[in-house]
């Protein structure tokens, strides 16, 4: 089917359709509507699975539940057509799809410090696109499917603003083109934080808690910048087999011995860190990060996502002691405008994307994949059509 | 008694004793011991009262109290005689005492972003001289008084490390001397948080939540950055005439309306401030502060001494609206190296300090300058011997 044939027409494709909380996706043929003003459809070459998708799947937030819904929202894939207006952006271009947009007009995408897009900002209670309210996904009887965090791209073929979608570099290969996919959101997130919002310099000391694919993805950015100890906390010391080959120098296991893990990291470097990131998603922890920091100028960065009521676990006057605590969204990186950067450093090998990418699958194993993911057995497991 | 004839010997002069929790100060002839290694003693010309003073002199915290002390941390003197090894204050200098030192040698001191000090930071529970651990005040009949803050001003001579001692421009005269007092404390601690802290730019918008002297000089600070809207917030309208002369543009009395202060902000502003400066020490004032600021790039900085065991009422997940928090200690001024440079400014008018200044009294009457402050009618009582 050349991309011709396809142009202003619905195409029919394999998606996988999550039609309950936890209940296996079904891979079925689906409708992809043609883009509307300002959107593009892309045909996907490969997705992973992160684990926003995971808990959207189970539905861990009522209030997010959607059904009949395409996940997905790291992928990569080459443009089949562009709707009205699109100019950035034409059929055959390599792109990566970005769950956090940047429309380039608003007061955030105007301001440098910020890559918050107001339009486009991410947002898991979204299922329809931005521009007409309507979905672009139907099921093969011709009932609508929802949208997923400005993305779907659990699709052969999907619809996204164009706001969300990121040229790579045109020379880019098939292999290449598979990894630069974890810029989407992992890699991305992880290297930003330790680029963009901590500013890791090099010589400087580092503590990751949580080595999942963001935490192994801001040692393996500490590593690139230089930083000289890098200390990995979790409590599956399976971890760090992973996270010696992305960086990390120390390997502290909570459960090992009762003193807290900012005690020990305290230890290690004479004080604590300069800059310690959270990607538990648990605030206990996020207080072990942020008195693992050193007083004065240490810096914690948030990253991961906390699903309960309670509160910082932080006393103002704590703040006294010159611990700074700030988030990462999406690494800090406006999409559009500094991504394709950050792609070619990927092809340049400034970073290594390759340890990232522990298992490859065909699309119909998705569920297969997503079995990997809670066994904490994959970083990422890439999906191809 | 020229400077020559106390050298190395105990003067004995006047001072105001406190000797319990709330009691009135006592002022009476004290003996103040001659300056040790890498101290001074110096003869003060003006001092005043802030909140910190009358806290402690309230007791308000239990494990910090000791009697018979010598409170008081701004004030302005003259040095009377150095202890060994000081080489940067000679006799005759015009000084301000500082609360928050600089030793200049150790790692705080050595890094650019804090002005914290090993040595010398501020702490509330240190009574004694840091060399020898001894009090350099008694009374008449020898027995030993506490020292406060590094400073203990409230007395005709005080002894104080050299780090905490600030050589002010040399041709200064008294009627400077006496404004520049201001410095040791509350000016530099709001004007420093709007420069140093925050880096108000010419141009944006601020929110100050309490007017007391800190927040004043926070506005003051903001005004002469070039803060196009300077937002007062106070349950208090008489601070709005005080604040009209520091560059408040605008005031909200939270009592004035059911809808909160930091809703009201957001619609004087197009969605929050630019920065927001919490000088209440109340956890609910912190949180509409921390709302007040714009999504994306809002900073607050807090500046009021939280007493109460309440944590920050902050959700991790608001930290990724990209609002960001930070405390400032001493508006961040480095005292030694950086405050020498602000007295200039302000000399040069480049910061009102007349209109901080409501009132003067003789040191004796001291304890009517405590009722001053405790009834909101000063912001400044300055006292003279």
């Amino acid at each position: 089917m050349s991309q011709s044939d396809t142009r202003e027409k619905i195409i029919t494709c394999k998606a996988a359709v999550a039609y309950g909380p936890g209940e296996p996706l079904v891979v079925e043929q689906v409708q992809v509507h043609p883009p509307q003003k300002l959107e593009v459809r892309i045909k996907i070459l490969f997705t992973s699975i992160c684990h926003s998708d995971l808990s959207a799947w189970q539905g861990e937030n009522e209030a997010q539940r959607a059904y009949p819904r395409i996940f997905g929202h790291e992928a990569s894939g080459i443009v089949e057509s562009v709707g009205e207006g699109v100019e950035d952006l034409k059929e055959g271009d390599y792109v990566v799809a970005i769950f956090n947009g940047e429309c380039g007009e608003c007061r955030y995408c105007k301001c440098e410090v910020t890559n918050k897009c107001e339009k486009f900002e991410v947002n898991p209670m979204k299922k329809v696109m931005v521009g007409d309210g309507k979905c672009r996904f139907a099921t093969a009887d011709g009932k609508p499917i929802y949208h997923f965090l400005n993305t779907s791209t659990f699709s052969e073929y999907t619809v996204l603003d164009s706001a969300c979608v990121v040229k790579l570099p045109a020379a880019t290969e098939v292999d290449l083109i598979k990894k630069l996919t974890l810029l989407s959101c992992g890699v991305s997130t992880g290297v930003g934080a330790a680029w963009n919002t901590a500013e890791v310099h090099s010589g400087s000391t580092v503590a990751v808690f949580g080595l999942g694919s963001v935490g192994l993805a801001v040692a393996e950015g500490a590593r690139a910048r230089g930083a000289s100890k890098i200390i990995g906390v979790d409590i599956n010391p399976d971890k760090f087999i992973k996270g010696r080959a992305l960086g990390i120098t120390d390997f502290i296991n909570p459960r090992d011995e009762e003193k807290p893990a900012y005690e020990r990291i305290r230890d290690l470097t004479g004080g604590g860190v300069d800059y310690s990131f959270e990607c538990a998603g648990d605030v206990d922890v996020l207080r072990d990060a942020f008195l693992s920091a050193h007083e004065g100028w240490g810096l914690t960065v948030v990253l991961g996502i906390h699903p309960t009521p309670r509160m910082l676990p932080i006393h103002p006057m704590e703040l006294f002691q010159g611990r700074r605590i700030v988030a990462s969204v999406f690494g800090g990186f406006k999409g559009k405008t500094q991504l394709p950067h950050f792609a070619q450093q990927c092809i340049n090998g400034v970073v290594k994307l390759d340890e990232f990418i522990t298992h490859e699958l065909p699309f119909d194993q998705i569920n297969e994949a997503f079995q990997l993911l809670i066994a904490g057995k994959s970083l990422r497991c890439l999906l191809h059509f």
